[in-house]
């Protein structure tokens, strides 16, 4: 299993500091979404700049035009970027498309996805299908059940995230399941007192 | 009827140029999604400059983080932004709350939503609701028929838009059929010799 630590809502100095200190550390730095709507592509080539030992996964949330979203997030040097499920299948085979020339990697995001549209979008095995707890819903996800429950609906798709409140049990337990490819984690390394300690902490548990 | 003109996929400079075009001509000029993620708060602070007479929409596509991503849209000086349809119902309330405080306007961008998410998401009668078509799809979306059975559907909800694909011909059949609050169209606008001349002419057909 992989770590990736979201970083979101910072100014760009110190989200790229906060990058700096994490690069090298965790398997995949994350240019949150509110970073990209705040910096654009100027805080993607900030990021790439700061982020040169771990992957750059940039968190565009592409729900339309994804051709040109994508073709701009890979040129801007991110090595992953996010497609929402809830897009049109269309949208999602044009960033696949893109993402296959470019030689990279997509994530497809099942935040507020159905049973019924996760199916209708499960024809890409190539991506990483990413299950999405919204952080503005109060109500809490189970990981390891959220994974075996998706695992046994689409055992054909074998790269699996999970984001979405994640502590350190959280992630231990997923571990030992040993389904899921890469575990999203924000404030718990980013809100800490050393995030490049909490940072360690957890790619121990990710690891082991 | 109003007319919104969409502006994508541009330099900021020419975006910019374009909006000033624009301004006073059209009822609402939109600062697309692609002009978000390119030049973040900078470009809408610099959208914003160059739209005095005409309301400013923000096509910001939340669909997270709703609270954050509306006070800083509002915050550069929006007069709607546009969350998507298929968030959370927390995220859609999150946005709701702040756009009452700001005393601005809400979009919702129905893309790829199912009737029954339509419904779930319904609560919300100060928003507008927009009926959007895809960009990314090959298929078209007859105007009328989908704000009629929007409407019979919905009658409560008395703000209604449509995007994606309309021309003046189908404007001109919005306009007679007397439901739709906000036509928005990108291209035809923004891809014609004269722009200006363009909007209006679109502006008699939606004002007739």
């Amino acid at each position: 299993m992989q770590l990736q630590a979201a970083i979101d809502r910072l100014s760009l100095d110190d989200a790229a500091a906060l990058a700096k200190q994490l690069d090298g550390v965790v398997d995949i730095v994350e240019m949150g979404t509110s970073l990209v709507k705040d910096y654009g592509y100027h805080g993607m080539i900030t990021m790439r700049a700061a982020v040169q030992r771990s992957r750059l996964l940039v968190d565009l949330k592409t729900i339309d035009e994804g051709a040109y979203e994508f073709t701009q997030g890979f040129q801007a040097g991110a090595d992953i970027l996010t497609v929402m499920g809830a897009s049109s299948h269309a949208t999602i085979a044009a960033v696949a498309a893109v993402t296959q020339a470019a030689q990279r990697t997509m994530m497809i995001d099942l935040m507020e996805t159905t049973a019924d549209k996760q199916a209708a979008i499960s024809d890409f095995p190539e991506a990483i299908y990413c299950l999405h707890h919204s952080t503005d819903r109060q109500d809490k996800m189970a990981p390891t059940a959220t994974v075996a429950a998706f695992h046994q609906q689409f055992p054909s798709l074998k790269h699996l995230a999970i984001a979405g409140g994640v502590d350190q049990a959280g992630a231990a337990a997923l571990a030992t399941q040993g389904l899921t490819d890469i575990v999203i984690v924000g404030s718990a390394i980013t809100k800490a007192n050393d995030p490049a300690a909490a940072a360690h902490d957890l790619m121990e548990v990710v690891h082991k």
